[in-house]
């Protein structure tokens, strides 16, 4: 490791670059959870040596740390995404992660969509999601006008958050209602259930009647009300970041307090969080001077807030449903007429769950050239064998499943033999006339794009471990297949003990040895196997970050 | 209104004044939630007099404003509690509202209780979930070894919140674990699902079966450490409250992040959250410095927390439920051996909903004093009639509930009489001796204890009610029964016409009709009435903050 390796690692933070150590002695290959303690690491923890890793593999840094001598690989292009200096994405709660907008900016171009198409087509799921997550809402059309359907909504992205309102709420005139929600009176933008603590993060209202005249819906971008008074008035958006306001609700069997200012801001001082709710806001201590300064700046706040450029009308019509960050979004009704009929169905329910399905759905999208790699190789034939390439992988993926293999091993398997296809092109008709065409490692190198070393490796050592077998295993030679026996010759025969000696202590080498039986095996024309898309979840849930 | 009032009204500011005023036309009587928009308020808003209520109401200021005339009319008691300057509880989920810890501060008096007593016996429910406030947990001893029964534990104070570890989560060791707690390694203190946002706020774990050798819990008081840390490196502190840090979570049908500082204060400072997981920090993307700051402080934080005089020790045994604040307090385990059966089943809510619950628990305790007088007048005679005065005050109350009277007007039927007894004594007997006690507002001031003027006003007025009705209404005082017509000389007799339109004009005085008439026809010997529990949680709701 004497010439310098292509990242200069040793001017990186020690800790940091320790910390994100990606071997399977720092973090669990299954779950990806560390595995040691931050304080664990050795004083003075500091690069030993760097250089690039040897052998073929994707580009990376290996380095030996002192005083320990741990060994970490880190992935060149891994090195370059996140090298200090460079800001990542963030906390895309903030204002940071956000699309801020006036009534103007989204009146033509509602996320809206269609409950069916919404639920049939990831595409179309994903974009809506996306939504809530950029411009605070979204508009699902054609949602079936049933009693308890907006739970079935909220279900399509996330968990169901129970208040003092129950699961399920019902939006309409009450005969003693605990909340003006429940009376047929306008209400002005705000937030919802200010008093909580966590506060509810999304809202969902489904719209089943609306007859009356009135009842109109308002979204307004707390956000970008926020942002507009950081221009116009910096004092009072100080004033609200830094002032905590005792919100209050009580009822027959409820009491919740929750004091948290108007404007919440991150560490950063970047807004993430507006709660705004004239109605249940209780009585401030504090030194008249700072009472004075509060309300002023509360009612600049709250001004600013009805300007008519800032809120987006609406009118729900049944099937309508709207689902909104209770963070970002006030929303606003205008009075209605008692004598029509307007009911709506509520419920709460999370960012954090929409966020996460989003990302799931988005990793699908991810693996569409792999899933076409397979649709391709449908056809193509399989070294002399008398299966098709496809039929190959995926009858060794799912034998590498039957046997209980651990997820990694089984897309190993699956995916051992993607280095032999270009579209329905099979490279490995070179390998029959004599030319390695090094398969492993091509096929090793694609696998990179989303998986780590748990995956990639076995694939990559699984023609070694051929060589490797014929030499450790009395017999194994023997049973090879004729085309085996020669592409073993031109992958460069059998191993001397030395070189088996080498192969054992690689990481990666059991996992590959284990991969390459389900591959020998993987050739009954007669066998049926699950199709590509059976192993999606599998794949999904070992991509990488 | 020249004299000057009790209490300096023109030196509050004005806009916090006015947006605290009492009146039904401000605040919903119903709901309390206020009926005005902080914007509608006029501008230039100022006290424009302000003297001593008139009349014999409990102490108060009533203040005409200027320039829209509003009038509203402040208990001199609410004025001195909240007077600007005085701090008020603040924000009970910092620092400020917790008792911090050491492991030898609560060995010897563990927050415990057993199941059965928990459930049976308000006094100990309400102390118990005191302590989860407090100090941070609970311990629910002999709770029934069910699979499932956490969730009914979690059901006591609030909401469970599902996760994508489901609804309930068993902890013990899986195959194809997605979490290193689902496997037998030692688990160092740590805040669980530090990559949801919002985190759940509370966690239980209900021991099923622990035959294992080691597994022993572990508790850290997170907030205490946090101030540990302030104290000896307050240039640490400071770097873990304003660095946000990606806390990230994968697996197969998961992909969450949360950038949130590991120590989170409110914007007073003050410590309101700690987030502190090892195995789920991501990659931080900061410069290179700011880095070198963050891990140095990581690292003395992480140190700090596994000092041994801050864990609390414990070892779950079957049947105990532990409850604890998971922004708070840190939970770890010892290893345990494989070949010992150790099964948990755990849960998520919020501290929002159990906090709800202990003050809805204790506004049953604060109307104790009008428990023990209706256990008084049981036995006490009610001015001739034949009925007891219990009997009396529970019939109309229980009359205005068959009306479907709203839950003020319930109360004050309920209420009416209160002034006439202390203990079994009925200060009734002076009043059919021809001396007025004034019953009507003894009760009015007593009741001002726990309840506003919407149910301490018509309480007041029903006395003068019945000389109004005698005065307006045709055959109404031929009605009344020997008892009441004598009583009625007492008290002033029948109404002026111009005193009659005096009474017609106050705040309450329909609803002291109403309670007048619920009064007269509360003397049925035969009737059955509901116990005075009946209508506690009618009451309880009624409660002012």
């Amino acid at each position: 490791m004497s010439t310098l390796p292509s990242f200069p690692v040793g001017d990186l933070p020690a800790m940091w670059l320790r910390d994100n150590c990606p071997c399977a002695g720092c973090r669990d290959p299954r779950s990806g959870q560390k595995l040691f303690q931050i304080g664990a690491l050795p004083p003075g923890l500091r690069v030993g040596s760097a250089a690039d890793a040897a052998g073929e593999a994707a580009p990376a840094v290996e380095v030996v740390w002192e005083p320990d001598g741990h060994r970490s690989s880190y992935p060149l292009a891994w090195l370059e995404a996140v090298r200090p200096g460079r800001t990542g994405h963030g906390d895309l709660r903030t204002e940071a992660g956000k699309e801020l907008w006036t009534a103007r900016e989204v009146a033509g171009r509602l996320p809206e969509a269609d409950w069916e198409e919404y639920l049939g087509e990831p595409g179309i799921r994903a974009r809506m999601l996306e939504s809530v997550l950029r411009l605070g809402f979204m508009l699902l059309r054609g949602v079936p006008g049933r009693e308890g359907q907006v739970l079935e909504v909220a279900e399509t992205f996330g968990y169901v958050r129970e208040t003092n309102y129950g699961k399920l709420f019902d939006v309409r005139v009450e005969p003693d209602p605990n909340n003006l929600a429940f009376t047929s009176a306008a209400i002005t933008p705000h937030t919802d259930n200010p008093y909580r603590d966590p506060v509810p993060t999304l809202q969902l209202l489904h719209c089943l009647v609306n007859d009356a005249a009135g009842g109109d819906s308002g979204l307004v971008d707390g956000f970008a009300a926020a942002a507009l008074l950081r221009r116009e008035d910096p004092e009072a958006f100080d004033v609200l970041t830094r002032t905590p306001v005792p919100f209050v609700f009580r009822d027959a069997g409820t009491e919740l307090r929750a004091d948290r200012p108007l404007i919440g801001t991150d560490p950063l001082g970047r807004v993430r969080e507006v709660r705004f709710n004239n109605r249940s806001i209780g009585t401030l201590r504090l030194a008249a001077d700072e009472l004075e300064a509060f309300y002023a700046a509360y009612r600049t706040f709250a001004e600013l807030l009805l300007r008519p450029e800032l809120q987006l009308d609406l009118r729900l019509a049944p099937g309508d449903c709207l689902v909104f960050d209770n963070t970002r979004l006030l929303h606003a009704r205008t009075a209605f007429a008692q004598d029509g009929a307007r009911h709506l169905q509520g419920c709460y329910a999370d960012l954090d769950g929409l966020a996460s399905t989003l990302a799931v759905l988005r990793r699908a999208d991810t693996l569409e050239p792999l899933a076409e790699l397979f649709a391709g190789a449908v056809s193509a034939e399989y070294l002399g064998e008398p299966v098709t390439m496809a039929q190959h992988m995926l009858q060794a993926g799912a034998l590498a499943q039957a046997a209980g293999a651990p997820p990694h091993l089984v897309a190993a398997a699956l995916l051992h033999d993607v280095g032999h296809v270009r579209g329905d092109v099979v490279t490995g008709r070179d390998l029959m006339t004599g030319n390695d065409n090094r398969h492993s490692h091509t096929g090793a190198d694609l696998l990179g794009r989303w998986f780590g070393p748990e995956v990639t490796e076995p694939v990559r050592l699984h023609v070694a471990a051929k060589r490797y077998l014929c030499a450790v295993e009395p017999g194994y030679h023997d049973r090879l297949s004729d085309a085996s026996k020669y592409t073993l010759e031109v992958q460069g025969g059998v191993m001397t003990p030395v070189q088996a000696a080498e192969f054992a202590g690689l990481p990666g080498a059991a996992d590959a040895v284990a991969v390459r039986r389900w591959d020998e095996e993987a050739k009954d024309p007669d066998a049926a196997t699950p199709p590509f898309e059976h192993f999606l979840p599998l794949l999904t849930a070992l991509m990488r970050g």
